[in-house]
């Protein structure tokens, strides 16, 4: 049961949505917010996305039965594909459809799984902040006004924090801006100006080799804080980003899938 | 005891210093993994930086209370201060020997009050990686090269974390950069090209009053994960920059302090 905030005393009884961040592979980055959340959760919405990494649902059933209630739920639901046949030509209208097929699914989970006064939750790899879709498509439910709950989120340690914990630097220089990018923008728009340490996610085609021949620093982890977790950092130039497309490559073979993420820094003397 | 990392098989014996990440304001936001390395840390070291404000010195004494061993213990240091006499004229030789005093006072700190295979710990505010000098004044002790440790880095949950929680809301927009920049290089390099999202941290002149005008929304929070923090949020323009002025000064003016963040964003439509 929660007590609506606002002015008016009454008390409604209404659905409890936690998005929790449960960080970025290591279970220990669970913070003691998500471990109470996670207690107090009726039933947990696993979204499968059909190409879920065995090891990733592993991490969140450890992570279940180490911190779930015994009489916890999981209610496992597609999520629709994008349509793929339509995206190009009419991307907008594409984007749009696949948006409210997923807000049905979502407002349907929350509608027929969570009891009146009841606790659902979504489970978020790192920080629910960044690069998710879960709070936008929760923002869409609310926006039909089908589905009446209250959204708690639980920040989590996000691969960018766990990047630079494991290779103990500051994301920016004293005083400096950190830009937080995608490899697509930062191969459609080149180096940002203004900023000195530009992070880049979601990269599917080493950017990073783009920007040899300037004096970058790069500062490179795959599956960070999973046990096969690859640091590797030093001037880009000289064959660093060869060697990065290399262990890359080779990961990616032996285990099937990667997830990486790199700070790529300006201004560090040779 | 730690094992080196390397190629040698010798077993060194090295002290570990940690530097733990403890979140923006709510002890929750502790991870396990800072739970874990505060209850194994013998000395934890607080740095006095003349200006410390008793909630946050309250904060990190429950922190320690809660998680960290019975005997284990505390040593306050003087933080030397940045010689202001001399910081404007020469800015750069004033800050350069201020870090040297800083890295000398933490290189005593190691050598004196670690014992040869002791644990010590450094409680950084938020996550290490941003906006703290920590992980770079220790870097400066392991240049000068009169202290061997070792050092592990545990990751946080920022301010900018804590506020898009908060504020149930993502830090950039679908496929979009964001920025995390401080007031003054706001201030001083107007908005950023190609980003829709800027998060300004230590910011102490309200530099979003500079951008009315202009359709941002603005996410604001001070005293985050605190008992006294407060949100506000809305379209910049139509008087909400002058109201968050307000709250601030009157906040400012009844607790002597404040802390706050927020996220300009562009591109919501009205
Ligand atoms: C859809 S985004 C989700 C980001 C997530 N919300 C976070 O806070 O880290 C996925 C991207 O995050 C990065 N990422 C997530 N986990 C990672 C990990 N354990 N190691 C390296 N990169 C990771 C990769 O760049 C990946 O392409
Ligand atoms: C020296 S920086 C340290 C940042 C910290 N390492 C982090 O990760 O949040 C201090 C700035 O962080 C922001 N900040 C830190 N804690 C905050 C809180 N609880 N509420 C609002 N802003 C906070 C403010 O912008 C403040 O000026």
């Amino acid at each position: 049961m929660t007590y609506a905030p606002g002015r008016c005393a009454r008390i409604r009884i209404v659905k409890q949505i936690f998005v929790i961040g449960i960080g970025a592979g290591d279970p220990d980055h669970l913070t003691l917010q998500a471990v109470r959340a996670i207690a107090r959760t009726e039933v947990f919405f696993l979204l499968d996305k059909g190409e879920e990494k065995a090891d990733l649902v592993r991490l969140r059933e450890d992570i279940l039965r180490e911190h779930a209630a015994p009489s916890h739920r999981v209610v496992v639901a597609r999520d629709p594909e994008r349509d793929l046949r339509t995206s190009t030509p009419g991307y907008a209208p594409a984007v749009d459809d696949w948006r409210q097929r997923r807000a049905e699914v979502y407002e349907r989970l929350i509608a027929d799984e969570v009891r009146g006064d009841g606790t659902g939750a979504f489970l978020v790899w790192g920080d629910p902040a960044l690069y998710d879709s879960t709070l936008g498509i929760l923002d869409e439910v609310r926006a039909r006004g089908r589905a009446a709950f209250e959204r708690t989120v639980v920040p989590g340690v996000s691969s960018v924090s766990a990047l630079a914990a494991r290779h103990r630097i500051g994301l920016n220089q004293v005083g400096r801006a950190v830009q937080i990018t995608t490899g697509r923008r930062l191969a459609d728009g080149g180096w940002p100006d203004g900023v000195d340490d530009v992070v880049v996610m979601l990269d599917a085609h080493r950017t990073f080799g783009r920007f040899t021949g300037r004096g970058l620093h790069i500062y490179w982890g795959a599956y960070l804080g999973t046990p096969d977790e690859i640091l590797l950092s030093g001037p880009l130039d000289d064959g660093l980003a060869e060697r990065i497309a290399v262990v890359r490559a080779e990961a990616r073979e032996r285990k099937g899938w990667i997830m990486d993420t790199y700070l790529l820094r300006r201004g560090i003397p040779a």
